[in-house]
């Protein structure tokens, strides 16, 4: 027996539906520059969307059409949002910070038939054209000024885009299984794999994000969106300050950390959210500065993407009153998967120490979330805080597949998504993660691939054997360190540096290349990454060297 | 295009999962007597309502089937809110305060196959197996003790059932769209009418209430459920708080005033709802207590049903520092349709008149719920706070049909839902209710059916005339009067209240028959009820009396 209610889908649209109407005064700001802020109301922002939108399907974007951007955090970025997956089409938010040849793939695979991006990265998008993105039929470029000179065609001003729409034009209906938005994720293996998102998953995500005990956005919140708007969804923040009628600041192009800094001051700022290493580079940045910042008003700061440490999180309770908590999420899951609020019940118990150290675990699930751990043979192991293993996440907001890509049965079983980090869950069901994927390095928020580097390095003529692990960093939290054992002794650091900034970006590149002897294998034979970690961690680089030798294993005598 | 995600339905079973391993140490109290209380874990819970469930499958109770209660608000009817849908059967909660032969109708119209009882309804379910409850084909008896000698066949213990059945019954999956629930709501013709609801709109509408700016419903609340658990799924709080992993505080059977003030001094309560006449009598009860009462844990008290006058608001305010908050909705929508929070921009920008005629209005609409107000042609009317037409709503959680009911298609237009309420919507999208269903008097949070009333005072032999109006009653918010014009003048008040008394129940008898000579009007020959209502304001029944004249109307000399 079914109930008999409106079968009314979970739609984006109908997010925006309120907010115009509810917060029609509420405030959209995006820094422009120093002291100087863009600034409208949810009533101007809805009716340029519609604008968009109408004026998106009369350049032909059509239903289930993918519109890529490639663009800051701002106000126009944040219209895409809602203005493409409003008429069925799927936004997908494209990593500005990814090398162009990886943007090339992301784009073909996920076929765009239409780029919208900021003017500053008009000559990365030539480039992007002379690599081949063939079935881009149109460029939309972000700015303020007249149209730059640019070999991109056919090519629209976003701004007269906009102009020409229809700012009555009205939503469409459809299934709240439709496609809004999709995002590519690191691989330990090959290209990066797509996940596409719907309508009802994004919904339903931003609704636990606006509860209680989660990151606490309410209507009254003036909120920073750190987190780049192309890394999933923007976190699913910006969609959850929009349901809850908060003001939303945009950073802008090109910020830094003395950026983030002012704007919370100029704008009275009372959460944010950000990688770890944003919130760690502000607090060097107000130690380095030479005058006091009165950021009293700021209440939250959710750092995630890696647990902070407790100097952090002390530090800001004591400069600033600031609560800094964390989640866990990826691109697979819309993406948060837990949030580490404490339980009344454990606050009553813990000690501060105990508190610290449960705020440090990556937190309880979001409500619709089922979590797991497997040992190695596919048993579920218990919440008792000690047994680790796989981490197994369902939820109606977790990816069923990866978007035309054979390694969906690698990670997606029997309905459960093998999210490939190790962990274990306590008793409460907080969840704390003890080794994330093996083979992805986090630096500064952003995945890079050790395989990827590896797999390079081994096409090297000169190299016999190559292996990247990461290793801490005060500033990037992880870097890429290079472990080669060369063929022989005329290779360099620098040549193998060269050799890398062929294919890869910059911030890719291994700081340091340890030219050792041997590497020590397990015992099936792969490179021991974990033992070459520790060996780092007591010894460094010199260490590794005196214990691996140096260079060419020569024959021995 | 579809989204890529997992087709993970929404289900009350999931928010248990969660809640018995978050949430497992938090705890239900129900009060057993004074200062006497029933307490046990969300996981001892969890146990008991699987071993309800498998208890009922063994039964015979299969997915589709509708499973009655008629109890009080305590752990055990809790049992039944999820251990009932679990199973995809469908808990009918039955209104205690009809008259049997409505409770007859409604279980024969629900076509409950068992009903679950508290003991001292026993009784009164006898009767209605005399009146004729033929499809009923088992009785579970809630009580303490032995079972108690009944005629009821066949009849079982609530708590033997529960002890037979299995704890780790693992629930079934199905259809989000799966009845999860009913509930029957007065009409203001005929009998009443059937609401179905569905897992899913039980779901978004708990995800609905546990979000800021709504109920405050974090995990940190001691939440006491005033409000009966057979009225709108207990107005969807129960749900809410399992969902929060909210302390739940129930009052047992036959509450009184003063058992609420008790019961929020001894565990120290944080947030309750109630109707807004128990706000007014725990407030009386209070004034005349010999005694100081320490409420000042209590944050939040939702009063709902009508608007809670300036005057309640002001004094908890001041007494304790409670924050008297209200919301609007009905059986036909999960049931929440606005709530009352204010917006930060009106917060600064108002005077504190401003903001108190603003919090009595009934709110704005909470997410997923639209709204619109039409004009007699159907023309969508302004939202300037004064343009007042009818109320339509449609959301995901409101019905789409009546069960089995031809008067579906008077309500349930264009998918939209016409509420019978008639106001208007402030340009912040706060709605004003002026005027509702119009022949529904609502007393003590309980609907009374004038029509009904009217229908029956027709029948009798000496009535030529009647009609029955809502006057305003200071305990009970409003209150049926009886506008009588006599055949002959040996009619009296006794001899209508014991004629209605034999067909309804006591608290529906208007407390005064008023015997006139003439009732106004309307242009179509309508009882002109508005000008009744205006005369009561002016005049009072002495006014009516000496402007309409007083019983049969002789023929003039």
């Amino acid at each position: 027996m079914d109930g008999q209610m409106m079968d009314q889908p979970l739609l984006l649209n109908d997010l925006l539906w309120r907010t115009e109407r509810l917060f029609h005064d509420k405030r959209i700001l995006t820094r422009l520059g120093p002291g100087s802020y863009h600034s409208y109301t949810y009533r101007e922002y809805g009716r340029r969307v519609r604008r968009l939108a109408s004026a998106l399907k009369s350049l032909g974007v059509e239903h289930g059409d993918r519109v890529g951007t490639i663009a800051w955090n701002h106000y126009r970025h944040f219209e895409t949002y809602f203005g493409v997956p409003g008429i069925g089409a799927v936004l997908h938010t494209i990593n500005m910070r990814l090398f162009p040849e990886q943007q090339q793939y992301l784009i073909n695979h996920a076929d765009d038939s239409v780029l919208i991006i900021d003017e500053d990265q008009i000559a990365l998008v030539e480039q992007l054209v002379a690599l081949g993105i063939p079935n881009v039929r149109a460029f939309i470029v972000i700015g303020d000024g007249p149209l730059p000179e640019t070999t991109l065609t056919p090519v629209h001003r976003y701004e007269d885009l906009v102009a020409s729409g229809d700012e009555n034009f009205e939503f469409p209906t459809f299934s709240e299984n439709t496609a809004s938005a999709m995002c590519y994720t690191s691989a330990t293996t090959g290209d990066p794999k797509g996940v596409v998102y719907s309508h009802r998953a994004q919904v339903l995500q931003a609704m636990c994000l606006a509860m209680h005990d989660k990151l606490n956005m309410s209507e009254r919140q003036v909120w920073l969106e750190v987190a780049p708007m192309f890394h999933a969804n923007g976190w699913n923040i910006p969609h959850t300050a929009l349901l809850q009628g908060a003001t939303l600041v945009l950073p802008g192009v090109h910020p830094v950390d003395g950026d983030y800094v002012q704007i919370i001051e100029d704008l009275k700022v009372t959460g944010m959210n950000a990688a770890v290493t944003i919130g760690t580079m502000m607090r060097d940045f107000i130690r380095d500065s030479d005058r006091d910042w009165d950021l009293s008003t700021l209440d939250t700061m959710w750092l995630g993407g890696q647990a902070p440490s407790r100097a952090i999180m002390e530090w800001w309770e004591q400069s600033y009153g600031t609560h800094v908590v964390q989640g866990y999420g990826m691109t697979e899951c819309t993406p948060q998967i837990c949030f580490s609020s404490i339980k009344s019940t454990l606050t009553e118990q813990s000690s501060p120490e105990e508190i610290y150290a449960l705020r440090q675990k990556q937190g309880q699930p979001i409500p619709l979330m089922k979590i797991k751990v497997l040992d190695e043979s596919g048993n579920e192991l218990p919440w008792d805080d000690k047994s680790v293993g796989d981490f197994w996440v369902q939820s109606p907001f977790t990816a069923a597949a990866y978007l035309n890509d054979d390694r969906t049965a690698e990670n997606m079983v029997d309905g459960w998504f093998r999210t490939g980090d190790v962990g274990c869950i306590d008793p409460d069901g907080y969840v704390s993660l003890k080794d994330r994927s093996k083979d992805l390095i986090k630096s500064g928020g952003e995945w890079i691939s050790s395989i990827d580097l590896e797999n390079a390095l081994m096409e090297h003529p000169k190299v016999r054997e190559a292996t990247v692990i990461s290793v801490p960093h005060e500033k990037w939290l992880e870097r890429p360190l290079a472990c080669v054992v060369p063929e022989d002794d005329s290779l360099d650091d620098d040549e193998l540096r060269a050799f890398l900034g062929q294919r890869f970006a910059k911030w890719w590149l291994p700081d340091e290349f340890l030219l050792l002897s041997e590497i020590p294998k397990t015992s099936v034979g792969k490179f021991n990454k974990k033992e070459l970690r520790s060996m780092h961690a007591a010894g460094g680089s010199d260490g590794m060297r005196s214990t691996l030798g140096v260079g060419q294993r020569h024959p021995v005598a």
